[in-house]
């Protein structure tokens, strides 16, 4: 439904052309710093019109927090969030309605609600996002207070342009990639406006983008997204591992096609020889816990995180909706020919980057706060002893 | 946690020691007629031992349903089921426990739990997918007879050796491929004891799995897994779209790797006038609704399900248990060399097709519930006539 | 936390001086008729300022509907909903601030948040009811459509005075108080300021509240609601028994000190033999089913609804903001006296009436398509044959 | 459903004649010790056949752990157990068959499912309740190792025979009433069958017990329960208050009918400023906290513990199968007279102790879980800096 998170919980509403879209997230801790700025930097990445390769629309998608903090402290209570649409009057009529639009929404909607909004895909509007993206933006702002945890995503590809890089030699994933996935920056992102942090490869995404526009048609992508400093220990077996839960999350972002973690589909390819990943001691860091040498467990074992960077893929489709001429069939069946008429967005995956990175705040934002329950209330407990040492943690218990 | 499910609800225990792992399965409708043997039948095609290639470990994993059905009919009532485990001793001590085994959940169960079962990763334990198993049986049997529902799984891939047409041409799958997804029964599947169906792909698989075997390495690979004749109108907007609850499913099953259904990473790669799923009447069913000529959607529109075969491909990685040496660091840090004894499976693909496709019973089955509760609410209503025409599903309401 | 339901999930934020209190409502069915007044109706009667018996603050509280609806029809799709606050400045700090009022919220929201709201308790202000009281008008609405069902709640009394009727006799229920519950409607009941439906105790309480007022004291009071056609085999055993589910959501109301069903706790001290309903046929109203001649079950049976009246009392204390001087501690352990300024509601059970209908409406509801769920998947499979025919409900199958 | 908790879930499985009864319990912390004696001292409490005023049916109801723990200890995974039934033929059919039984859940549990079991209520069984007894017993060993939470339940009444000083005076609840809830022990409780500790009223409770059995008849009464070393800060609202979890806990035992917590009922006929719990420090204690000097709150403020003793009551009905003969309808509708033959329990007060006391240690346990969450999250930002000081708990941040 319209809820995700178990004690981070965020709840959505709205659709295309109604008075608002917002959110309502329950479970934020108490006492975190929090203005509005915080909220608005990531619906600024998110919204239409910042690029001449996304769609022309221009809406500003100013935040207005309603409760749930004061003196720019949270307080523990829920938090309201709404952002006006600028474009409040249902949908005029037009020719085009007597047509479901191919591989959109139209057409389910309308036989699991019996009746769907004048738009069209009601809640499947790219609209939807911002209530998840304001709600993520806080979960990343806590995130980042309490463990230094970074998350940063960025475009792989659009079309048939990929990064050079991700998946040639011999090993899992390209050394290349594995370095920006490392180290690159919202920042280094920012600069190109197709999100892709590598310049050569975005010049040739931008040219993929603008001439899909120009035949009126439209290019899908992959975005990869990496999670560091992720704190050891999340994700809750066995149905809600963490890869499952995020998995979940990624998959409900409109427009997504598959998600992999770190070695992938990719990985299936080579043998266990060479997929594992070796554990070593980290005494140069001066922590009482163990690293591994390769990664390509992608940061998860077991569903559980094992403090390594967490990184994955998610493929966005085509945008379905496309000016190009296309045969179909109306609603009553009669075949015919629909041409959508307006401006669309060519390649939504740049749009995409900010909705991954704050799913993926939200996903391990409610998890960290899971096992903070569990950890806090084992902590409580007087030391076992009755065990043999092997299945106790080093040091878990001071 | 270890409860999956909202309306229809799978709670599982058991690790590999213990005296037996089970679940408790809720919300199965009453009246479906149900004897052990339409669970074992799943519970067999999952269990070791099935074939040479599987781990030799011989268990017969015999289904004990504790109640929740009478005369062979389910009553409405929780249904409790449990398989003895064979080995409940606890897991004696070796040297090869001061080694977290690489790749493998100890690490990450001892960290997160500050305590772990002596066998190891705990529930991370492959026995922990019977209870999954048991309970999607049960929703299979509903399936099948409430709607006709086919649910088959296969093995696309094992390690490099793949189906050789499952993504050649400038189409974004094959057609033989597309053929195998339309088409294929589990009888033919379980002709081979790949579980791939596709004989000399299978052949190759086979000698695959023994030269891993013989080198005491493991291969990957990949399980395609089609749900024919799904009611349209399945999945929660936003958060539980049918793709993404399918995702948190297939990802929690252990190793797992990567989830993509319908056109999957490999469309992202066409442009949305090629992806598009045009609709077309279906006259000559004589049903009263849209049917699309392509399924490059996979079954599903905006989060809901249209009707058409939903399918989709789960990545699994090389089995982590390896009887090779490995170099890598023991909990305490210490550098050595790690030497698993004992016979594992080389390849998990083949046996992971039966927890495939139970899962996705189980999520189909809590979806079917969930649009259940909304279409009979909305039936008692009367009908719309505020609305326009293209608002209203034809002949929703009678 | 901030959710209740399961399938009819409402979530509300906000507390006394931000910016708006609301809700979402999710699982609403599509088609529902709804106008902005079906919601109004009820938020106006639990409004302060309705008559000089309570609190002297004016607002007007009026619901803005911000998605889910189009044309006066509901979508399916979450329904926002919120009522602008009044005095949105943070409260202005005086020296009753050092001190947490007796019985009030501002200890232990502080004690478990370490942060509070300005204005004290936060989230136990009596304005979070109104994100409750929108999204019950709306299940009211669609019960009363698909249903017929009545929902009618009275104040029984207030201080001491109690409707004289309730408890007398050798009987468990004094007749007239069943009448009362058998008839009694939201007119009759508005007809007096202290929602009380018979005059001359109406009169009493007025008198009593005057009192109380007059001396900067407060009363509490009971509430007693009936639901009236409520279907038959409502309620989700063994923990979300009807009557289970109804008590959680009484006694999140705030001030609630208890509830009870049917005959309550006066019934357990009855022996079996007078306490038990006898079931009759019903062939006067053509049903096929069986009705009981008495109803001390309260119009429940193993937690389930039988068809009958469902009927309960819900206890609510005097309000703990008064205005005598009250010898207390501050935060920090000093004693002192703590005088409260403001006008405060004397005594808030006539404005809870609609808080307890609408709450009874969100439990109704939600358990309404549980058991659509379960009812519409049984109802696909064939009639079952095997079992002894007193075990299968007569013409369940048709 | 059938699960109950949100951090701490308990799921149920079983009724009267089937294999066996269950649960499994999700979320335990890792790192406690805990035998199988932890959990049988409650299940034998609770156990038929304990006395000659409870029914003589025995079984010894032994707790069989199926995982979760090694070596004693608790691993933090899912810990299944089970108790067999000892009877488990499914029921013979006699002419009884022919009648629900009125006030049991025969007709609800047939007209909700549409097949019923053959011994009649199905789930609605008291069987039901061995998972949750056991469920709780490990809930209280947590709480009590890590808190020093003492849980005690004594019975208040049984039929009209009620503790002299419950309610007299002009005070809301009689100070040895009080003084009971203060300081009464399990072993006093356990001491008189009746497990009513006051010796006078205990012997006229047995005196109408026996009675009741002699004429064929069943009497109800009500059960106190009171959880002292609380922790201060637990209930989330607005929808879970402690008393609402409580209250839905409650209310979810068969037979129950009404809840009150601290004056309850009674405390609604008494003025705020006698009803009011003034504060006061505790320096005696040397604790940074604040007391009440009363506590007619019931250890509960705007739904959040305030660390004063939890107390409330539960109202069970006489159970309703009695051996008199009852004027009643058969399931076809036809008049008759029902006589249940066998022996039932006259009163199921005493054995209702420990379902009391184990419920309640579940709900505390599920929001201490939820409450630890939240202050470890919140633990680990920086300190708040920019609210006035009266909106800061007095060392709340180290």
């Amino acid at each position: 439904m319209s809820t995700f998170g178990k004690l981070y919980r965020v709840t959505t509403y709205g659709e295309s052309h109604c008075k608002s879209v917002g959110c309502i997230v329950d479970g934020c801790p108490p006492g975190l710093t929090l203005t509005n700025e915080d909220i608005q930097v990531q619906l600024s990445r998110r919204r239409p019109g910042q690029s001449d390769i996304t769609t022309p629309r221009s809406e500003f998608d100013t935040v207005q927090v309603q409760s749930g903090t004061e003196h720019g402290v949270t307080l523990g209570t829920p938090i309201g969030m709404l952002v006006q649409n600028k474009d409040q009057r249902p949908h005029d009529y037009t020719e085009t309605d007597l047509y479901p639009r191919p591989s959109h929404a139209d057409y389910t909607y309308l036989a699991k609600y019996g009746v769907k909004a004048s738009s069209g895909g009601g809640r499947a509007s790219a609209r939807e996002t911002i209530g998840r993206v304001a709600a993520g933006a806080i979960a990343e702002k806590y995130l980042k207070e309490a463990y230094g945890v970074e998350i940063v995503a960025f475009v792989g590809s659009v079309g048939p342009v990929a990064l050079p890089f991700s998946q040639e030699d011999d090993e899992v994933l390209g050394k290349e990639y594995l370095d920006l996935v490392k180290n690159v920056t919202r920042e280094e992102v920012d600069k190109e406006i197709t999100r892709c942090p590598e310049r050569v490869t975005s010049a040739k995404m931008e040219e993929a983008i603008r001439a899909a526009k120009a035949r009126n048609d439209s290019l899908g992508g992959t975005v990869t997204c990496v999670i560091r400093n992720c704190p050891l220990g999340l994700g809750e077996p066995c149905f809600d591992k963490l890869e499952a839960v995020l998995a979940h999350a990624m998959l409900s972002i409109p427009s997504t096609k598959g998600f992999e973690f770190g070695s992938g589909f990719r990985g299936t390819t080579f043998p266990g020889s060479q997929h594992n990943d070796p554990f070593t001691s980290d005494h140069g860091k001066g922590e009482n816990r163990l690293r591994t040498t390769t990664n390509w467990s992608g940061g998860v074992q077991g569903g559980i995180s094992n403090g390594e960077d967490i990184y994955f893929r998610v493929a966005f489709k085509p945008p379905a909706t496309i000016s190009q001429e296309q045969s179909t069939a109306q609603y009553d069946g009669r075949d015919g020919v629909l041409a959508t008429r307006g401006r669309h967005d060519p390649c939504v995956v740049p749009r995409a980057v900010p909705i991954v990175e704050t799913m993926a705040a939200i996903v391990v934002m409610d998890l960290v706060l899971q096992q903070n329950a569990r950890a806090h209330a084992a902590s409580l407990l007087a030391p076992v002893t009755s065990l043999p040492p092997t299945m106790v943690f080093p040091g878990q218990r001071k």
